[in-house]
């Protein structure tokens, strides 16, 4: 599958990285075409791996990975251009932490807006699944690397031909057994608002090698 | 040991009949020193059980447990008064819900505060801990009513002493065996903030029985 990847963070060379091991072409979307680390990604991620500006890596993407900062995001998805993602599933693992006010870092909105929402809202022909945005990246692509996999992930959106296709990459190609459908694109509030107890948890852990998971 | 409950709705009673099965002497605590849900509630509880004011059950209690609504807790709390709570150790469970905008409620204020440090920065001769927030009230003091009570309780607070009391009661009164302390009272944003996912779970599942557990 072709898949576009929107900025060139640990999280969407560890996202890209993946997916070429999986045998999708990729590519990694930046401000420029010219980005050091995208050409340095896709250098090192043999043939099936590319990179350009936005627009490119969105209109290239059959599906797209939305991997930027979560305050960055509604700008860079501009800059990809609504044309080039309309009808296709954006996949938002962003979160919108805001470090200017010092450590630890707060949300630049949530309880009453989401994201995963002022993405929907600006993007209305697109179809937005909000996930992946809970845990450590490396936990997103290999789910096993705690307890076994035992833990869960959360998915939102408001469309559930796009939500069952992303359950079944979450499933299928990254390996995630326990996957919450927690309803529409409103749900990403309560997701995005997980990352205050991430990241208290990340400083008492030293270590981001944990996750959430609903006992019931 | 003398104990006040602040609060007669079904998070207040159920601790309270708790703490009276465990053999405390408690006093339940309302607006008017004739409240009838207290009334009710101490008659079906014995000689161990009393009720009265806010007032009463603050100058009452060893240990208060403020079980209100969170957006009139600190409204309670003056009604209580500062003199009856200094240097005691404060309970906060309360979540500060606002259903005026309809359902799903929000949280009143989070992300850059929280009711536990609200309490704290209006009550600084009480040592506020705040734990309990993130789950249903019977599960709160039978944790075992989940998964065999392997799942996990939060505390945040910034006395070490009133920290280890409150994790005792958790531990040796109410059965908890897992307890994350997450730092000093500023975290009860992260825990507070687990609300939205709560109510979001309880939806779906249309059940309150279940819990949250960090895997590692």
């Amino acid at each position: 599958m072709k898949i576009g990847i929107l900025g060139t963070g640990i999280v969407g060379s560890t996202i890209g990285t993946k997916l070429i091991q999986l045998g999708h072409d990729v590519k990694m979307g930046s401000r420029t075409a010219t980005n050091e680390k995208a050409s340095a990604w896709a250098k090192s991620n043999g043939i099936h791996a590319s990179h350009g500006a936005f627009t490119d890596a969105a209109s290239f993407g059959e599906i797209v990975f939305n991997c930027t900062h979560g305050v960055a995001s509604l700008n860079v998805l501009h800059l990809a251009g609504a044309d080039n993602l309309k009808n296709k599933i954006l996949i938002d693992i962003a979160n919108a932490l805001d470090f200017s006010k010092g450590m630890p870092p707060t949300l630049a909105f949530c309880n009453t807006d989401s994201l995963g929402e002022q993405l929907q809202r600006a993007f209305p022909g697109t179809k937005v699944v909000k996930t992946l945005n809970t845990m450590n990246c490396n936990l997103m692509v290999h789910p096993e690397l705690v307890a076994n996999g035992d833990h869960d992930i959360f998915i939102s959106g408001n469309d559930a031909g796009a939500k069952a296709k992303v359950i079944e990459i979450l499933r299928d190609w990254f390996g995630w057994k326990s996957i919450i459908d927690l309803g529409d694109i409103t749900t990403a509030r309560a997701t995005e608002m997980l990352l205050p107890i991430w990241i208290t948890l990340m400083g008492k852990y030293q270590s981001p090698n944990f996750n959430f998971k609903i006992v019931r």
